[in-house]
């Protein structure tokens, strides 16, 4: 109601209409009966699949609003550093900001399990658990100590478990190994005996080439061959353990959210449910079309971990997990609520998508395009 | 443009202004400035996941409309009788409809190639086919033979194979079976020699009761334990080869579409979108509770095919699949499509979701969730 009112205000063009209104809301600039947000992303300006997810949310929230709300996208470092996305928008300098939960784990430590965890939850299980095992609530308290409401917007689906400039064939072989990867993913590397490192992603190639790196993961076939790691002629390792269903955030400040209507409020939450399958099904047809050209071009070499290194690491991604959900309260909530979902999605995953799957990969003649 | 200015139209309040507006328009009811637009589904008002699916787009497309338009629910048979809702909204009986692809297979051959098929695309899959693999265009292309415009509108996930009154080792299995289970499914196992029949819902538990069928299929756990399959003691087989990923369509009669604003043409977008990952998800959650009732409180007996005879009918549903592409042009091309798509998917899926959920599920001691 409040926004068809709002409309009103602005089709009347009447310039004492548009002051009554934007007197009456605390946040964002209103000019012509516009709202202009500002939102700035984690990642470079139109970063395949997480930047283009960004603007995609932008646009359908322009489009929902019949171009009532604009949201001008800013990338990583534009307004402030990348990782300060998220107090800019807890002090109201930018409206919103587009990112990955684990980002803001320095702050609010609970945002590292809300990310997704290794050994997790899929992509479409962490949408099942925000909407029907209660992520969301707890999400929204987490963000609500940073002043932002949250929102799920995207994921890259599994990813890979990175290159390797040697076969791993046991945990024995972390030991020493020089590994870019981040994140839990990376604690447990060096819970195995990696020298973990961190490294920009513009910086991972030419540390593959100098020989100072053993391993670096970054994302999928899709970012990887963009960012040439294809090149090293190194191992392409999969399962992604680390990260099976890793989540994009997008963040309101609260006092921007709270002055929302309840039409505003309803055009984020379709727009962000709408980006959401749309991100992760723009990952996976890139994915499809990147892995094939890195194995039939490029003759990457696919290589599947050991039962027994993962198992290794699935025990040793328990030790890293415990230990910080111990420290931290909100953490400790989060986790249970997250294997509590996890032990009822694992039986009905293993009879249905993921039964498939391995029956669909079974040796037989299928159809084939016709050639006309 | 045009929805701003009907909304200014609404609040000014004037009858003429309405009247204008409605005027102008070929199709839907208006009234007070709101548009009602009537949606039959061919499932029952408010049937789990499916019912209650288009419910969730009904409200969604409200909401995101400041009220502006108003769907009316109906359920299968309120209007028209349920196979006939894609009848009644080419001639504009009504505004649209909420069901699956397969049921107009009658008017339009293709649709059945476009409701996925056996051994096919995950629901996933199936989005990124749509959205990236040129799915949408050929089902516009399709629904316009049927005066519609189509939207993916969710999806049940994979589903299971179905109830049995005895063990199934091999092909040989399926001779004289009487077998309820329709669509694609039924063929490939009328090929194999099974007694394939069609019986409503609500008859299948009866006649599983009564010794005269040997097999039945419904959809998933959620749906099933509510019809009481789980009281026959038969064994309850996986994975669901018929359907991976089948999806729900939203066909509204092109008129209607056409008479929509741009705005109001992304609401429908973005509703739909929204209401694809959050019905795939509600399934998926509700179908966890459901099969650890079912094994947990209900003893039910879960068992896999064995490969020989996944692979055995895999090349049964190749022989259907290419008959049919066969017999009709646009059928071949929607084929096709979906044949290069899944060609691209199938290395992704077995090195992403598909090896992720094989390596979470090795024998291995996980967290488990607090006692607090």
């Amino acid at each position: 109601m409040n926004r068809r009112k709002f409309l009103t205000g602005a089709a009347l063009g009447g310039a004492a209409t548009g002051l009554v209104a934007a007197s009456s809301l605390p946040k964002p600039a209103i000019a012509q009966g516009v709202k202009r947000l500002r939102m700035q992303t984690t990642w470079p300006k139109n970063f395949p699949g997480l930047g283009t997810g960004a603007n995609f949310l932008a646009e359908t929230v322009n489009k929902l609003s019949d171009g009532a709300i604009e949201i001008e996208v800013f990338g990583g470092g534009e307004i402030v550093p990348p990782f300060e996305t998220i107090d800019a928008v807890e002090s109201g300098t930018i409206d919103m900001g587009h990112g990955a939960p684990y980002y803001w784990k320095g702050k609010v430590p609970s945002t590292e399990f809300i990310a997704g965890v290794p050994f997790g939850l899929t992509a479409v299980e962490m949408t099942a658990w925000m909407k029907f095992g209660g992520g969301q609530a707890l999400a929204d308290e987490a963000y609500s100590q940073m002043n932002s409401k949250f929102f799920l917007s995207g994921s890259t689906g599994t990813q890979m478990a990175g290159w390797y400039s040697k076969e791993m064939n046991s945990l024995e072989d972390y030991r020493g190994l020089r590994f870019r990867l981040p994140g839990l993913g990376g604690e447990v590397a060096a819970a195995a005996g990696a020298a973990v490192v961190n490294l920009p992603g513009g910086e991972i190639g030419p540390a593959m080439a100098s020989g100072s790196l053993d391993a670096a993961d970054w994302v999928s076939p899709y970012n990887d061959l963009a960012l040439g790691m294809h090149r090293s002629g190194w191992l392409y390792y999969y399962p992604g353990w680390q990260e099976p269903g890793p989540i994009l955030d997008n963040f309101i400040n609260l006092d921007v959210w709270n002055s929302f209507t309840e039409t505003e409020k309803a055009i984020f939450e379709a727009a962000n449910g709408h980006a959401n399958l749309y991100v992760y099904s723009e990952f996976q047809a890139n994915n499809n079309d990147a892995l094939a050209e890195m194995v039939n071009e490029h003759d990457v070499q696919l290589r599947r971990f050991t039962d027994e290194t993962l198992t290794g690491l699935a025990e040793l991604s328990r030790d890293v997990l415990d230990g910080l959900a111990e420290a931290d309260p909100l953490s400790r909530r989060v986790y249970d609520s997250m294997l509590t979902f996890r032990a009822k999605s694992m039986p009905w995953a293993n009879v249905a998508e993921s039964a498939f799957m391995q029956a669909r990969a079974l040796d037989y003649q299928f159809s084939q395009p016709s050639e006309g």
